[in-house]
């Protein structure tokens, strides 16, 4: 049976359970257009970026360390919170609180009588919804139409979105994203409590609550949480929320504990191989091409970095 | 905290995890423009269907049932030959052995040197990638632009796209579609071999392989199964597949023993209200209205039967 016959997909994808490996059976033959599995292959080192220490923030709970690649140019003020949150170790000992299939993993304090004090922090700040565009760095566009924004594509390694008209631009809401958690008003969150999607891509809340970064490595820890079975998907007993150990910088961590990933640059001749190999794919599984790629489709590759 | 103002969003999400509620937070006062639960609460009772027994799957694991609406019109072959393959008991004993993040779990029989026989069904079909437009049946387009397809909607139920250029009309690859895994041979895939999307819709996959339904309820059961280790997800060892005890047609089960759900119906008034309250979503929540709902982000509210 073809399920089989699948070929060794590489080591990112061995070791990676992020790397979004399309094959629903095996490559078989190699055939004239790559997939995305040649063009990973095929790719150089310099197409590849480490993560930065300074922007990488390590979720660690009992079933291991969930990597979040964060982006200030997108949220500069909630990042520099989030980071003097972890630096305060305000994280360390709340927990996931929340998992509601096909939508969101969120977490924060379990005590909402007694919160947790912060010491240099600020409980809230007013939200980072959408950036000018000057401030939100490089943008390499996809051909692709969206029905959501005018244009996107991606920001070093983030799917993201602009609109010239108003001259701003945002971090999209695909699998994966990471943003804070808010009341109704739009100044309620700070970064305390945040999210992480773990569904179909929810691009109706982008613009509408700040984007902070994306989990590169270990989804599946939090897409496997149990679903809790409250309102929302929110855990009805405290004894099923998910302990939070820590949330450290990968900067504060000893070297040797770090985690050594990187990914694809965005900005590449070889990402847009990428991408094209998933907009038509090549191979012989596949016999229509889409002809088209939406921006949470496309794929932004994760391995480990070589020697790690 | 903003996570603990959640306010009750009805029956259905209590008690049907697929449920896709879009709350964030809690709805609070009521606003001018209607949220999805209060397009739901406002419903009647002839805003939904029943699941038709005979076009109902249950698939029965450790965790619980499964519930999957079979759609005969888009792959009418293969649905015979699925309802043969049940009736026969050919499932009964196979097993989950795949589970890969953010794309598919998949079912079959996991000794591939000694195939499980079959009696009365075919272990290949032609593939039913896509139907003609006059066997599609019911078709309530979305005026929302799609990149995939020329045009999108919902046939009784299920997302569907539709090519009036080429008369084809196929089911859409969203998020708890059920196919059918195939090797790369377009006629080997028969039905023995089932697959569930637990990620972003990989739509890339549309007209490419044979859909042939939905998961109504029991996603979480799926979706939070363990990845498995091997390449694309297999399970590295025996020991870890999932087994499966029956899949069992609704018809054939005890009427006792039967999931009794209700589906909102997509050609009605009341749907294309909740369709709307995703698009512009109501509520004091949200601060920025996307103006588009993407085909697999359009909500299908299911429900239990009043009195069950």
């Amino acid at each position: 049976m073809h399920a089989f016959t699948s070929v060794p997909t590489g080591r990112a994808a061995a070791t990676l359970a992020l790397a979004l490996l399309p094959a629903l059976a095996g490559a078989g033959p190699a055939a004239a257009k790559p997939t995305l599995a040649d063009v990973i292959k095929a790719s150089k080192a310099s197409d590849w970026r480490p993560l930065d220490a300074e922007h990488t923030l390590y979720l660690e709970i009992p079933a291991g360390r969930v990597v979040i690649e964060i982006a200030p140019a997108f949220a500069p003020r909630h990042v520099a919170n989030i980071k003097a949150l972890v630096r305060e170790r305000y994280y360390d000992g709340l927990a996931i609180l929340r998992s509601q299939d096909n939508w969101v993993v969120q977490w924060g304090d379990p005590d909402e009588k007694n919160p947790k004090p912060m010491k240099t922090a600020q409980r809230t700040l007013a939200g980072e919804f959408t950036v000018p565009l000057k401030s939100a760095g490089a943008f390499t566009r996809l051909p692709d139409r969206d029905g959501y924004a005018a244009q996107v594509g991606h920001s070093n390694g983030f799917p993201s979105a602009r609109d010239p008209k108003s001259g701003t631009a945002w971090l999209a809401h695909c699998y994966g994203t990471v943003g804070v958690g808010r009341d109704n008003a739009s100044d309620s969150g700070g970064g305390a409590e945040l999210y992480a999607v773990i569904g179909h891509a929810p691009r109706h809340l982008d613009r509408n609550i700040t984007v902070i970064g994306r989990v590169v490595a270990g989804m599946p820890l939090l897409s496997t949480l149990p679903r809790g079975a409250a309102a929302m998907g929110f855990y009805d007993q405290p004894g099923k929320n998910v302990p939070i150990s820590a949330i450290r910088l990968a900067a504060d961590v000893a070297p040797a504990e770090r985690s050594h990933i990187e990914v694809m640059r965005t900005e590449t001749a070889t990402y847009q191989a990428a991408v094209e190999a998933q907009r038509n794919r090549g191979g012989p599984w596949s016999k229509v091409a889409a002809g088209y790629v939406e921006l949470c489709n496309a794929p932004i590759p994760v391995r480990e970095q070589a020697g790690n």
